[in-house]
C-alpha cells in the first residue's frame, strides 16, 4: 500500500491525482482532522503530530507514505528522512510534496534525473501556502538549488483554509482575503508567470483566484499551478527509478479512508471532493517517544 | 491551584477576570495550542482532548478546574462530571463557563442559590458560539431550564476564531464575516435585549460587533455579555458555598502558563492580550485510555 497523509481532507485532492495516475497500486489514505489544520503550528507540533502518522501508516502496511501536506512536507519531511527513518525504519521511504512542485516551477520535466543539466526556469514564480510553509522557507531553498536564476515571491494566506473549511469558497468576504494576499503578489513587477498553490486546500479556491487573476492588467497571462498532478507525474518517474520499493507495494486497487476526526464528517467532505462515495474509519494514533 | 483550561489562548481572557476576581488563589493556565481550535470538531476529539488537558491539570496539583473553553464545556463537561470524576476523581471538581453565562442570561444574580425562585429573564437573548458549542445545544438546554420564558436565538460563527487568530479584527473582509452572523440575530423580531459572546476569541472582535449593531434600527440598545466576569462573579458564589474545596487551594498568588505548542509564540499572544509579560512552558499530554 501507498500511504498518503494529510492534517486533514485536502490531501484527497494528491490521492485523487496519483489514482488517476497510477490505478492500480493499493492507498491508503489518514487525514488527521481532529488537529487540522498544521499551517499556523510550531515547527516541534508539526514533527511530533506527522511522525506519529507516519508511522501509524507504517504499521498500517504502507513501505511508502506520501505527505500530501504542504506544511508536513515543509517542516517535518527532511527530520524524518535524515534522521528517523535511517534510525528506526531503514526500509521505507516518505516523499513529499515541496519536491515535486519545486521541480515544476524550476521548468524540470517530470523525467529528468536527479542532477540533470536540463534548461532551467528564469523570471518570476509565486508560492502560496500557509504560514508555515511560508516560515519554513522550503521552496526557496529547493529553487535556490533547481533553479538559481528563477526569482522566488513568497505569500503566506492564514485565512484561505480557514475559508474553504467553512465553505466560503466565494462572496465579498472571501475575494477580500484572496485580494489581501494575491495583491501583493500582483505587485512584483515583472508579474510572476507561474502561481503555485502550495496547500491542498487551495484548489477549491481556485476558480475565485483565477477570477481575481484575470481582473487584473496582464494577470490573465499568470498561469496557475496545483500540486496534485505535479506530484502524481514524479511519482510515476521515481517508481521508474525505484522498482524495489514499486514490488513491495500491494497492487489490488484497494482504496483505504482513516481520519482521526469523526469519520461520517469525513466521508461527506471526501465525497463532495472526490465525487465518490466512500467509507472512513475513524483512528487514533498513538504517540511517539 | 486552580486550573484553567482552553484550546488556545483566548480563555486568558477569562483567567484575567478570575484573577481580578480571587486574586489571592494559585493559578494554573493550559492553553492546547497545538490542536486549536476546537470549535468544528467532533464531540469525541473535544471530549478525548479536554479529559486529557483535566487529567494533566489534576496531575499537576489542581483540585479544581476550570474549563473557560465553550466548546469544551458544551461538549465535555457533562461527561467529566457524571461519569469520568465519579470513577476516577472523585475528591476533584471540574466548572465550566456554559451554566454561568446562562445564568447571566436567565436574568440570576451570581449570588443566586441553586433552585432559587429568583425572578426569571423573558424577551429574547442571543448566543454566539462556534460551530461546536452551538451544536451541542448546551445554552438551550441550560435555559429551558433557567428561564423558560426567554426566548434563545443560537448563531453559529465558524470564521470568527481564524479571524482572530489571524490577527483580523477590522476592516472590510472582517467585517463581512461579521456581518454575516449578526444579520441572522438582527433579523429576529423583536431584536435580541442581550447577546452572548459565547467564546473566548470573540471578546477581541467586541469593537467591530458593537460598530455593528449600533449601526442597525434599534441595535444600539442591544448589550453585548462577554464571560469572563460573569464566570469569575459566579466563582466567587461558589467557593463561599464549597469551603471544603476553597481550603484545598493554594493562596500564594502563583501565576503558571503552560502550551501544548510552542512556548515563545503562546507567551506573545498571551502578553498581548493581558499587558503583562509572562513565560511559557511547553508541554505535552498524555493519552488518557
Amino acid at each position: 500500500m501507498i500511504g498518503v497523509f494529510d492534517s486533514g481532507f485536502g490531501g484527497l485532492t494528491v490521492l485523487s491525482a496519483l489514482v488517476a495516475r497510477l490505478p492500480g497500486f493499493d492507498y491508503l489514505y489518514l487525514g488527521d482532522s481532529a488537529r487540522a489544520p498544521y499551517g499556523g503550528r510550531s515547527h516541534e507540533a508539526v514533527y511530533q503530530f506527522t511522525r506519529e502518522a507516519v508511522e501509524f501508516l507504517f504499521d498500517a502496511g504502507c513501505p511508502l507514505v506520501i505527505l500530501a501536506c504542504n506544511t508536513a512536507s515543509a517542516r517535518a519531511l527532511r527530520t524524518l528522512q535524515q534522521r528517523h527513518l535511517p534510525a528506526r525504519r531503514p526500509d521505507r521511504r516518505i516523499l513529499g510534496v515541496v519536491r515535486p512542485a519545486a521541480e515544476a516551477l524550476a521548468g524540470l520535466p517530470p523525467e529528468a534525473l536527479p542532477g540533470t543539466t536540463a534548461p532551467r526556469a528564469t523570471g518570476v514564480a509565486a508560492v502560496l501556502g500557509t504560514a508555515g510553509t511560508i516560515a519554513s522557507d522550503s521552496y526557496r531553498l529547493e529553487l535556490a538549488k533547481l533553479a538559481p536564476r528563477l526569482r522566488l515571491v513568497q505569500q503566506a494566506c492564514p485565512l484561505w483554509v480557514p475559508l474553504v473549511e467553512a465553505g466560503e469558497l466565494d462572496g465579498a468576504g472571501t475575494e477580500f482575503f484572496l485580494r489581501k494576499y494575491l495583491d501583493p503578489v500582483l505587485a512584483a513587477d515583472p508579474h510572476p508567470e507561474r502561481i503555485l498553490l502550495a496547500c491542498t486546500h487551495y484548489p477549491l479556491l481556485r476558480p475565485a483566484i483565477r477570477r481575481i487573476l484575470d481582473q487584473a492588467p496582464g494577470g490573465a497571462a499568470i498561469e496557475i499551478l496545483e500540486q496534485g498532478r505535479l506530484v502524481a507525474d514524479r511519482l510515476v518517474t521515481w517508481m521508474a527509478r525505484h522498482p524495489e520499493m514499486a514490488a513491495r507495494l500491494g497492487r489490488g486497487g484497494a482504496r483505504g479512508y482513516l481520519t482521526t476526526d469523526d469519520p461520517g464528517w469525513f466521508a461527506a467532505r471526501a465525497e463532495a471532493l472526490l465525487g465518490i462515495p466512500i467509507a472512513a474509519e475513524a483512528v487514533r494514533l498513538p504517540a511517539v517517544e
